[in-house]
């Protein structure tokens, strides 16, 4: 198999804006250079595709659907065709902007866990203006952990953040709520002694705990916390991001001044806020699961598709899976 | 005991600002007519007091200390002194910018739990742009929950808010990772089950789970979540608060132009964020305890002081201790 001639499959409906701005992204996908092929139904929804290759799924899971019985019953999807594309080296990586719990009960069904992984895990990276964004694991995919469960994420996120920003030791931080090693729930507190212990090996540094405050502010290249905390904590950021822009967009508007010195002020705002942009990052990653699976945000457009499949494809090439295997191989 | 005669108990020497912003808040709390004593040294170091009343304390619990080791050896130490004023009837609140952990122990150990209280909390009005705020509980004192001290937590938040935001139903949400009663971690799908057989009673309503982007959007007056989650959540919000403003800062300094358009937006703005300000609220409360015990930000100001006796005096004066044990009490 090799992955840098083998397409990204794109499910084509999957997301708030599918099918058109999936199938945008994979047409600019093309004029990148990139291999893309959809995966969707092939009576016409998909509107003009512009030639690119349909692999056939007739049914679609939506947003509201059971993940683990949508894959179960709707064996024809286009996510779970997907998943199966990768599975049998008919392409290099998935990308959906669909369901997120149905794309990683696809992936884990058809894929499979990589050997010696206790469970798969989200990787999103959180954007750190002016510098790398900071990757957190797991942001939702397991919502009760053991702390060898987060010791394997922190050996899987260090290994994603090597390949995907080219840092060779990244700097691996604990979320809790004290920088102490006494602080924290139960959990943190035996992750801290585990991690501690020295599981990263060379795959990178444990600095410690971080707090919530601390996401945003890039002290560590990634920051391990269970689904749960990982989840609330996302949603967080993005929720006070989206408040924040809002009091600003009424500011600004508010009266024909404002417009005005507004308009003196966006290019520097819009610089200064593209890094926030999470259409940008390319989306989060499953970790831990035999191939390269990418879980785009549903809102995605075309541009935040492209940079997913850029991503996808680039990862399969650098072969991510088998280093992830090797990060959480027992050492010695 | 008559509340309204009593001054409100204030540690002169907690936070990052004691005494001298401690003392300030002091003078202006008596200056707005609201009885305070200050608590800690009659050495001099609390400087000019303006004659306010000093309960002496010689002792002084820093940031830095175990808060439980701290409680315990310290016990002329400014937080316990004032603590203790509470309990003998010779304050009717205590506040404090200091030491979280220690302020918690000391008014935990000092004026002891409620009757039937088995968890104390921390409730952290969190701002709503445009509303009143929502309350956290817990925000940060109980790392390991169980579902019936959320529930309490619940019933206490709940009477909480209608002491100070006079409401007469509260609307009651549970901080998950999901809208559905099937999403989150056991502790979460565990309490959802609790909250939805009714404990709140008249106390509010049950409005079923928030996930972290509703936070700031004022869709619940209080959410429920264990301490580990909600401090972390608190702390993630106060970052990308932090993390904005200097964005926003470095672009409207950037160069003359946009200095002179940021003179248009400013007052806008600062009226925008007015209700961001951390020091406006008070600060948080300790809920469970047998008496009013403010925790204000490390940080606070004069402003955040004054603020923070102002409540104190108020909720002691509506009983707020006796309608949190009331709210806990078995119906029926």
């Amino acid at each position: 198999m090799q992955p840098d001639d083998l397409p990204v499959a794109l499910d084509a409906m999957g997301g708030d804006r599918a099918p058109e701005e999936i199938v945008a992204g994979a047409l600019e996908a093309r004029e990148a250079g990139l291999p893309v092929v959809l995966v969707g139904p092939v009576d016409g929804r998909l509107g003009d595709v512009g030639g690119l290759e349909i692999l056939p799924a007739s049914e679609v899971i939506e947003m509201k659907d059971d993940p683990g019985r949508a894959v179960r019953t709707k064996k024809d999807s286009s996510l779970v065709r997907a998943a199966e594309a990768v599975r049998d080296g008919r392409a290099c990586a998935m990308v959906s902007a669909g369901n997120t719990g149905a794309t990683m009960a696809s992936a884990l069904l058809r894929m499979g866990r990589l050997p010696g992984v206790s469970r798969p895990c989200i990787a999103t990276p959180l954007p750190v203006p002016g510098g790398s964004p900071t990757v957190l694991v797991d942001a939702g995919a397991n919502a009760d952990c053991q702390p060898e469960w987060l010791v394997q994420f922190a050996q899987m996120g260090a290994a994603f953040y090597r390949e995907r920003y080219g840092a060779s030791r990244p700097k691996v931080a604990l979320l809790s709520i004290g920088e102490e090693s006494s602080k924290g729930n139960q959990l943190a507190k035996a992750t801290h002694e585990a991690l501690s212990a020295g599981p990263l090996a060379d795959l990178g540094e444990f600095i410690g705990n971080v707090e919530g405050r601390d996401l945003l502010a890039g002290e560590a290249d990634v920051v391990v916390t269970d689904g749960f905390t990982g989840n609330v904590a996302l949603k967080a950021l993005e929720g006070s991001l989206r408040t924040f822009m809002s009091i600003l967009g009424e500011v600004m508007s508010a009266t024909p001044e404002t417009k005005a010195a507004s308009e003196v002020l966006l290019p520097g705002l819009l610089e200064a806020a593209a890094p926030l942009d999470p259409e940008a990052t390319g989306g989060a990653m499953l970790l831990g699961v035999d191939g390269v699976c990418i879980i785009s945000h549903g809102s995605s457009s075309r541009r935040a598709v492209l940079n997913a499949i850029r991503v996808g494809h680039d990862l399969a090439e650098r072969g991510l899976s088998g280093k992830v295997a090797a990060a959480v191989r027992p050492k010695g």
